[in-house]
Parts: C-alpha cells; structure tokens; sequence
C-alpha cells in the first residue's frame, strides 16, 4: 500500500502547547492549512489534565474554523510540541495518554519552534515568553539551554520579570523599600495598597499569571524607573549569555520567538541583534511539519 | 453555671500549623500538658484538605501521648494558629471548617506564636523557619511584617534561601557561571549533574522542599563558599531590616523563633542580638494560652 492510501481520509494536527495557551492548526495531506483555534494552558507540570483539555478544546475550534467539524478525531496525525515535556516525568506521562488520534507524535514546544522557524532545517531558537529557554539541533544533535521552569528557572523570561517586579513591590508596600513607579503600577495593576492584599490576589498562582505583568515591567522601564530598568537588564543580560552558549555550536540560523520577543531582541546588542533571522513560521506550523515528518517515518518503517 | 461546670470532662488543645508540620498538645482544665503529636504540614495556601488532615493526625498522636486515646474530639477546646491565615481569603476556609471540635478558636500562626514566647504578654516575634515574617502586639495592635508566602515574599526564609541556592546550580549546570561548593553541595544532596535532572526533582515542589536545602546553604556559608555567603548576607539584611521596622513600635519583648532561629540571630550585629529574649514558651503552648484565653472570653459573654 502506498503513502497516499494510507493517509487516504486523514487530515494533520499541529499543536503547540505552552503555560498561556494551546494553539491548533489543522491542514490536509498537501500541508495546507485549513484552520487554526487556541486553547487554554498546556504545560503537564501545572496540571495534566488541563493540558489535555487544552488540546482537545484548541482542535475541536481549529475543526470548526476549517469547517471540518464532522471529521473524527482519529483521523487526525498529530504533532504536539509542548512545555514541561523536556522533563522526563511529564514527557512520559503525556506519551502515556490514551489519545483520540490516528497517531500522537510528541515533542518538545522548543523543537517545533525550531522547526518552524528554520523551514525543517537544521537551527537554532531562543523563546522568550512566559517561560525562557534555548534550542539548537544541528546534524541530528539538540542540545537545550535553560527552560527549567518556574519560579526556580527561566530567568529573563516573562514569569521571571513579573516575579521580581512583584517581589519588589511586596518590599516596597512593607517599608523595606522606597516607592517606585514600578511598585505603584503594580498596585494600579491590582487594584491593591498592601502586601498582604497583593500576595492574596498572587498566592498559589503559575507562571501564567506572574508572566501577564512583564509588559508593564518594560513599560516602566522605558518611562525610567530605575528597578524596572534594574529587572530588565538583568533579564537581557541572560538572554545574551544564553545566545552566546548557543552560538558555541555555529548554528546556521537563529531566531527569537515568544511573546516578550519583540521587547527582548531590540534590547540586545546591534552585533547581537544582527545575528537573528525572522522565523519563517510559527511552532504550530512546526508541529505541522514535525506530525507530517515523524508519520513518513513511520510509515517508511512499517511498509 | 459556672465555668468549671462548663468545662467538665473538656481538655484544652493547642495546635501550631507551618509548611512543614503540625503541632500539637492536649492540656487538662489546668493548662497542664499532658501530651504532644506531630502532623504533617498545615498550611491552607498549600492545601485545604493536607491542612485538616495534619492538625487531626496531630490531634490523634497527641492524645495517645496523652494516654487520652478514649477522649472524643467533642470534647477538646481547640486553639488553632496556622501558616497563611493572615491572608483573608485562607482564614475564611479554614473558619467554614465543620471541626469536630467543642470550640475551634482560629489565629495565625504568628499570634499564637507571639503569646507563647511572652507567656501571653505583650511583645514582638520574628519567625524564620520554611516562611519568615514579624508580629508584634502592644495594647491590642497587631501587626504583621512581611509573610507574603513563597515565592514572590518571606525573604531571608528557609524556602528563599533554598531556592536562592537552586536558582544559582541553574546557572552553574548551564554554563552561565561558574563552579562553586554550593553547586557542588547541592548536586550532590539531589544526585543529579544536570539543570533537567535538578528542575525535575523539585518541579511544583512546596515550600518546604526548599527550606530544607537551606541548612546546606549556612554550611557553605561556614566554608567560606561566596555564593552561600552572598545569600545567607542578603537573608541576614532582612531580617536585619525587619527587626528595625519591628522596634518602632517600640515592643517590650522581642524573640525570634522557628527551625532557622539558631542560623539567623548569631549573625545579627551584637547589638540586635542583645535585644532578643529567649522564648518563654513554643507556639503550640501559645495555642494552647489563646484556646483558654478564647474560651474564658466566650464562657463569660455566654454566661
């Protein structure tokens, strides 16, 4: 039997997975994209179940979009690329998920990212959002750099930021401090004027929410305030340590993605700045590329 | 009817709840201890449910130290200071708790904490232990310093220095700097040699996990290691700092307490040290004061 008979019916699944949002995108067996949707957060170490939730809630609107909503999940060949899954532990516990699909191809939010960007060729990607982390995969090679997650990694990283600047803020609002405008916009932000009413509204919270007040961080700091600043130099400082560490390995191609991207690159230096290519495409679009990559291979093997 | 009426065949419990454990004792009518339990962690931010669990499988231990194994829970006088019930939302569920209880009197941890070392007087407490925070009650004015919770407060805390000290093996495991002993020390305490392998040992971990590194932290601070040194001076300005917000409401007393109270007060300058009294009594005897003192005032207004 030949590749398109097998695949006869079968549409793919590209999901990029990440501690904000789910993105689907569905295409056919061209690679034409029908339909996109956005589902809730999919990293498996702030909960497995919501991750799954996630996925199936971001296909099921990527269907509808395509207006494919009558096709059946398991003639979907998925590619998941999600955060959290280069531990391990969640790795293997979402490879063990009794999936809907025809097949469920796993990897890594960072590797989709790198094959989206770089067209499937070999790369290099730094992603800056609510979490932070490195990639490159050269000649069959990947290595990673940092991404160890929240609140112990990920420096630079948009959880990372609104940690410090809330940590700050709890200082301020306790008289260890002096008052900063970053302090006040994160009362205004909060709708607070004590310590104890700002870690009520934070206690127990994921990255997610720490990461959704990096962009008034940024926004004081270019207004001038001198902890702002302070927060945000410290997080460029070690998004260039980790280009450096990256460029050890002479990728051909780097690209920055995520959503603190277009605060982070312009911030580097020119040098730095001029290293960087625009991505050639999303990580959902990775994850497309990957599902239909990881399905050939498979298919080669089992014909 | 009589208070001693009312109290007949009723034996007082003091309960103190943190991130770690939970304490208890059982006291007779006269306030003498007759046993002790220890219970798992009791900290409603880290879990409602854990919580009650904890201070029942104290309660049990207690009263089997007690010999007192036949005594229903319906006749205990509760008086109950826990971790996190300084935040509103927290104290509120734990309030709605159908204990099973004759009286459930509800405080913070900090309070009974301060009724203990003072033997019920007025006074100062600054607590270092898996959370740090300051409390001081002059004339029926309380006040609480700090205790914002893990991650974003509790400075100079078991679980910030810990954490402190993982965030910078980060680093080191990533090559962003160099070697140190507490990387070394750290590395070795977990029996990993990689960034992935220590994220993944302490992902979605509690607070407790990390102050428990903390002790590690002070013993490389001993052996000159800079890095440990560098965390336990910025621990020790805290607490420093905190004292001196503490003693403008000029306390008469002031102790410090919690498992991390033998690391702190030798490193204050000579001159802090002085200030502190030791602790006429633990936080579970201060529970056991408040559940008395609480149901005198109910008998009286009831009578």
């Amino acid at each position: 039997m030949s590749s398109v008979e097998s695949v006869e019916n079968k549409f793919f699944l590209g999901i990029d997975g990440g501690g904000s949002k789910c993105k689907a995108v569905v295409a056919n067996q061209q690679g034409e994209v029908l339909g996109s949707g956005i589902g809730g957060p999919a990293n498996p170490i702030q909960g497995y179940q919501k991750t799954i939730d996630s996925i199936l809630n971001a296909t099921e609107k990527a269907l509808a979009d395509a207006g494919l909503s009558d096709v059946k999940y398991h003639n979907l060949i998925a590619g998941v690329g999600l955060a959290g899954v280069n531990l391990p532990q969640p790795f293997q516990l979402m490879s063990q998920w009794q999936h809907p699909f025809s097949a469920f191809y796993l990897t890594t939010d960072l590797e989709i990212a790198n094959i989206g960007a770089h067209d499937g060729s070999d790369g290099a990607v730094i992603i800056v959002g609510t979490g932070s982390c490195g990639f490159s995969s050269i000649a069959g090679r990947k290595i990673s750099f940092g991404g160890h997650g929240f609140p112990m990694g990920d420096v630079g990283s948009g959880a990372w930021i609104g940690l410090e600047a809330v940590k700050h803020t709890l200082l301020v609002l306790d008289g260890f401090l002096p008052q900063s405008q970053l302090a006040q916009t994160i009362c205004q932000q909060f709708s607070v004027d004590s310590g104890l009413a700002l870690s009520e509204k934070l206690a127990g919270r994921s990255s997610h929410q720490f990461a959704r007040i990096a962009s008034l961080v940024f926004a004081c700091a270019d207004e001038e305030d001198k902890v702002a600043k302070l927060i945000v130099a410290q997080a460029i400082e070690y998004i260039s340590q980790m280009l450096n560490l990256i460029l050890q390995n002479s990728p051909q191609k780097i690209s920055m993605i995520g959503g603190l991207a277009k605060f982070v690159l312009p911030r580097l230096s020119e040098g730095q700045q001029q290293l960087f290519s625009i991505p050639a495409n999303q990580p959902e679009i990775g994850a497309l590329t990957f599902a239909q990559r990881s399905w050939q291979i498979h298919h080669k093997q089992s014909a």
